[in-house]
């Protein structure tokens, strides 16, 4: 089943440089992986933000919620999920 | 997989009364089919409204998309949907 | 470049059967050329309600805008159109 | 009588991981026991956040009130409580 | 168990003022009947608007919303209820 | 004249608990003397927050500040005014 | 006691052209006995729509809720009340 | 002075077709006349809405006003309007 | 031209109470020359925070700005700006 | 393509003054590369804020993004974006 994550980081002003950096390098390993096995479908970036929204691919929202967990930046993110639904021009029942 | 469901029903205030009582009466018998068949596993009346709350059971949000468009109501209807994982305390990951 | 859309159709309750299926029978057939030329290039329901999520390919806001005038849904829409990057992940600017 | 609550915890991201760990044990040795008395019916988490949904008996506001606050997390978390009445599907009344 | 009602009635622009009359006179009884029982314990009018705030007492959520179902305006009122606990300084549980 | 306050207290996460309680105290005892003196007419806790809704008795707008400001807690409270109005089933004008 | 009103006209699109300057005219009428009366102490119009904000004197809320419902445009408007202390740099009392 | 506009009109959506048509060519013949004279200074179609932001020049908010309404859609219109003061960047004062 | 401004003043809460004092002694002296000087025109308090709505004479937007970046308080403050205009019942365009 | 960009700049309040000072050197500096190279089209100050509305030209909103995060203020600002298209009065498609 797929769903669509609204994705906001907000690294505390206050946080060094250094740190900052480790966790968005961290973040992009993680998310390499993720976009590797499948899990994260399609992924673009809202701009003027560090925020993004994505397609996920996982077999219901326990599994989704392990993995939304696992990204490093998870404590300093807000994310909302939304179920997604085939749409009937793709084959998903009609209106 | 579970959902959360929160339905508001407006019915419009012109609606004759004879239609207002016959789409009620579908809607309680398509609610005791949905009910009876384990689609519908709770459900609760938000006091002061024509709203309700409840916990759908369905394989992914295209099965769930169907079985909510198959209620009487649904063109009268306002209906968010939040998808569930499995709380820690009965055994989903950990947070 | 990529736009990230989100469209509620609310038809008047009003609106005769004949015309309600007719309108989305046009509505089918316009969205099959907007996906078979590549406008629309991924498409979702949202369930519980009359509303999709997708994702348009267009010069620019302009086109865009010529592109959804011609859903025959159009007069009946909500439409939110938000403008999307290429994500880091995928080669975008690096945060 | 039944209330939905809707519990989202935000730890200050400070707090050192021992003290945060330490919390959520006996957070979760809290709820084991509100689970256990049947004070807490159902419990579910909402995906992506420390967020969950729940749903809790107890003979009155005043009572439920006591008994939220004595979970561990109460002085981090936002609590929103909805008194729940018995769907006219369950023999509350009807419509 | 007490409850504040926060009810704001929208009659139709186009009912005829007979009918609006006769709603509102029915409205009347009804609500001194309520009091008269002690379901309405208190009743205030918010200026500016037909609107009020109102404690109920009732023993519980299923029973609230059978009373105010019976309010004549009840098809084209929006009621929120809030449940209401003891205040420490009247002998709740304390903070 | 009667005013509806809706009153949420956030004490910073960091105050030392010490702190915490005495000022807790001197609310408690600054809430007795307004019920005494009858400023505060009625108070009820919302559950699940550190919240009350209450009902004030005042000259005007400008003596109920003053009051509201001899609260211990103000500068960590959230404070909305309703002014409210003799509803018609206690005698105020009709709608 | 004063109160800051923010009222907003939405005469129905249907109604037709001669009742809508007929009341408009009334309006005026009123407008103009209410500033005479020393009621509406100042008032200014939101450029853009059919808005106001305006000072009222009243000596309290229950007579400026009759005040208000004598509007001949009272049924199509929605006003919210603010009730209005004296600020320091005018005599209230400090901060 | 400047104002920033943002405006959407929703004709009813029951409109006969000639109307509608009528209204948006006599819209555009005053839209012209608008920009020839100085007042509208810059504007732009929001996508996927018959909505637009604008910026107007105009001695103040009391002609601005008058200039709006003198837009044949204004009573479909919804219009908000934010004062524009000159960026420090183009010789306004610094923060 | 005549604004009306919203002004919202939070000081942080770990400020030193001898700061607090004396930035609201020169906020009431900066407040006293702008009533002086008949650029602050009125001014009321809200009751229950520290927060007022005021009206404000100025050439436009550029020299208002500049004379809100004149209270001591700017950087604690939020500051809504509406511009206003004349009201038919005053002489203003008439609807 | 054209955008137009809301950007709120919020420093923490305990930001030293000279730190503070050179930020808004820097960003006063880029703020002019970005308007002679035509990036920024047009920009204006909203009174009462540090905040401003401006019209961004960039070939696509990747590059975009790109360009908001050379502002030395961007860990500080909340900005949004809208896609703009030609309005049918510039010679944008008609409605």
């Amino acid at each position: 089943m797929e769903f669509l994550l609204d994705i906001t980081v907000e690294v505390p002003a206050g946080l060094p440089e250094a740190e900052r950096k480790a966790l968005f390098q961290e973040e992009r390993a993680r998310g390499r992986e993720l976009l590797k096995e499948g899990t994260i479908v399609h992924i673009w970036r809202i701009p003027g933000a560090v925020r993004n929204v994505s397609i996920w691919e996982a077999p219901d929202a326990t599994e989704l919620h392990g993995l939304v967990m696992s990204l490093p930046s998870f404590k300093y993110a807000t994310v909302s999920v939304t179920p997604l639904a085939i749409h009937p021009l793709r084959g998903g029942p009609d209106t």
